[in-house]
Formats: C-alpha cells, structure tokens, sequence
C-alpha cells in the first residue's frame, strides 16, 4: 500500500507555493471561523456559504438568508451576527442555510477550493473527526491554517499539528515540509495544556480585549463533536 | 526610553505583509548563504555583491570579479565556487569582491533591501555579533528567514529565534507576532542540540544527500565570528 502525503501550509498566502497536487485541502481557522462552522453543523445547521467579502454576504441576506459577518473580532453592522461559536447553537438556525463571511477563515476557505481540491473543516471542536475521515479518505493532504490577514497564527498550526501527528504516527501518511516537522512539534509542545501556551499569541490578546473568553474557551477545547463539513458545489455541507 | 520592535518573517514571500516600517532587516540563510558571507568576512574578503540570477552572476565574471553560484545545493557550472563556507576561506578571496548568487539567501537579500531598510547578514556563526550590533542600533528589526524556495525552514527560523531571545530578554525590544513567539520556542527547544533537532529537516537531507556533512557542521556551530555584514550600495562590507 503506497502512502500519502500530508504538509502543513502557515498561510493562505504560501498556497500557491503547495504545487504538489494535493487533493484535500483541510482549512483550519480556530479562533473563531472553523470552530463556529462545526458548532453550527453540531447544531444542525443545514449549510454554510461562505463567502470572501461582506458585499456577498449582504447579498445572500438581501435573498433572505440568514447572514453573518465578522472583521477584526467584531460583527459587521447590519448582521445576524458574526463568527461567535455560540451565535451557531440556538434554535434559530437549526435546518437553515446561512452565509458567512470573516476576516481570515472564509477568504481561506475559498482560496482552497481554487485548484479543485476538496475542501473539509478543520478545528479543534472536530479533531478527531477529521483525523478519522482524512485516514479514511487516503488522500494526498494539505492543511491550511488560515493565520491572521496572512501572517503565521500559533492555534491554527497548533490544530494543524495535531492532525498532521495523527496521521503521521497511521504510518499511512508521510511528509517532507519543516512546517509540517515544525506545526507537530509545536503541538507536543502545547498538548497538555493549549491555554498555557497560548496565553501570549497575538489572536488571543486581540480577542481578549474584545472580551470574548468564553469563544476562546469553547474553541480550545479539542472533540467536542464529530461533525466535518465538507464544500460541495460552493456550500459546506455534511456529507451522508 | 522606548523600546524597539522584532519579529520574525518566515519567508521572502511574507515580507511584503511586514509593513510596520521596519529599518533594520537581518537577512538568515544558515545552510549556507549567509553562514558562508560570514566566514569570508572572517577570512579578509572586502566585499559581496549579492545578486539574484546567474545571469548577473556572469556578467560580474566576465569584469573580472570572482564569481559564485549555487543552484539546489550545486555550483552553477562555469563558476568558481558556489555557497561552502570553506570555499570562501581560501587565501584566494583575501581582499577580494565576490560576485554571489545562490537559490535563497542573496534573493532573500535584494528583496530585504526594496523597502529602504538597513540589510545586515545573520547566520549563527555570527549570532552574538549580530545581537550586539542590534542593540546597539537601537532600531525596528525584522528577521527574515531566507526559507527554501520560499517555504518556511527550521534552520533559519531557530536562528531567528536566538535573535528574536536575546533582544527580547534584553528588555529594550518587544514583539507582537506569532512567528516571533514560536521561533523563539522552537530554538529553545532546539538550543542544547542543533544537530539532533534538525536532523530530520528538509534542507539537512537535501545537504547530506550532496555529500556536504562538513558545510552543515560549520553553519551550525554558531559563534565562530564577530564580524557583521551590512549592505552599502548594494554591496556587503564590514563597517569600520
């Protein structure tokens, strides 16, 4: 049995330098795009459209979507709401398409599709998930941390990490990136306790600020639920 | 007194996001660019002129000037050596300029020079001597880690994390930055034992597959030097 690949892309701004014809592409934004994405699909949200930029999301609102939009940490004004974990568990959206919009995470997501890969959510809410499906597809794999306006993030190659230590410790996967040798590394590093160290990264002072610990609380917690979403035709979807 | 900033840039293709206005960027490319720039300027060499392509390189030999090039580890044919440190300690390139091209480091370099910033050569042959000269200048600092073919590296990223350490210990720098924060982590980890922490890196393979075990333990082995290259007119010289 040959084996498969699995690299570790820091931002969506390297993505284009991934030439080696991955055919899965995992799109990791922790704090806070991806983790809300599976709290919702746990929630039985029917579908997320994410889009890159809030004049689409205003778009599918003003065709009677539900609507959502997050720059900076904050929602957009004129927005259901914006990319909060717990905004993606009431009633109100549960069998409900809504579109979506966030600073790093949506614009990833829509960067990964661009060289015909499929796409699958990745978080720490659906670690374990999204490890089992990934050794299950046995694919060729990149898992792209969405990072901060392009630059490296700590959580997101921290989630990516933890993936890639999985796979690789199958001993179905290899790979032959430093960032990937780095991302795992990282993650030993921070496994036994991710708020420790993640207490000084850049993310979590800027959400801070925003008082937005519980978030930070619910995105840090790894397995949570079992859910990955997967893009198909343009929507994120749970596959049968 | 205000205190200065650093951060570590973990690719060429990254620097244009690093817009702060940074006026000191500290070029690192330890296998083996700027580790071999290094040993020249300890061994007498007056000047580099980093250039980015061979062609360039050429048409410096064919003024008369001793010209290197590397490609993928290899010397360019036609040229008189390429990026071994002990290429560059011969009594030969005593008192002369070199012309030099290599696959990351002096690309590394001219794109490090496009914003109007200071370009100094880092390398941990030269790490305390560059700490030193930092402080001193007392400025906005970015390490830019040459990578390989644009994608992050370890080699250069833990170089970058010694730097990023000491300034930061120093308590008259700070930083903002992720990538900053886990470099410095990845050279601690990484401090008691370079040799055993990057064995597994892709470059360290890439070297030791062309045969050039002695190179990597000279880069490696950090403070052999004192001297601290800075680039004048586009060309690298040690200051008075």
């Amino acid at each position: 049995m040959s084996r498969n690949r699995v690299e570790v892309c820091f931002s969506p701004n390297l993505f284009p330098l991934y030439t080696e014809g991955y055919e899965v592409v995992v799109v990791i934004d922790v704090l806070r795009a991806t983790s809300a994405m599976c709290a919702g699909f746990a929630n039985g949200v029917k579908s997320i459209i994410p889009v890159s930029t809030v004049e689409e999301a205003k778009a599918y609102q003003e065709k009677g979507f539900i609507a959502a939009a997050e720059r900076e940490g904050k929602i957009v004004e004129g927005f259901d709401f914006g990319n909060s974990p717990y905004s993606y568990m009431t009633e109100e959206v549960k069998g409900k398409e809504i579109a979506l919009s966030t600073t790093n995470g949506t614009r990833a997501i829509n960067i990964a599709k661009s060289n015909g890969a499929t796409v699958v959510i990745g978080s720490l809410s659906n670690l374990e998930a999204v490890v089992n499906w990934l050794k299950n597809a046995k694919k060729d794999t990149l898992l792209l941390a969405s990072g901060w306006k392009d630059k490296f993030n700590l959580e997101d190659t921290i989630c990516a990490g933890a993936i890639a230590k999985q796979l690789l410790e199958s001993g179905e996967f290899y790979s032959e990136n430093d960032s990937t040798i780095a991302s795992r590394f990282l993650y030993e590093s921070a496994e036994s306790n991710y708020f420790g160290f993640l207490k000084a990264s850049s993310h979590r002072r800027r959400l801070r600020k925003l008082k937005l610990n519980k978030d930070i609380h619910y995105c840090l917690t790894p397995n949570t639920t079992d859910v990955v979403p997967v893009l198909v035709d343009g929507r994120l979807i749970l596959e049968n």
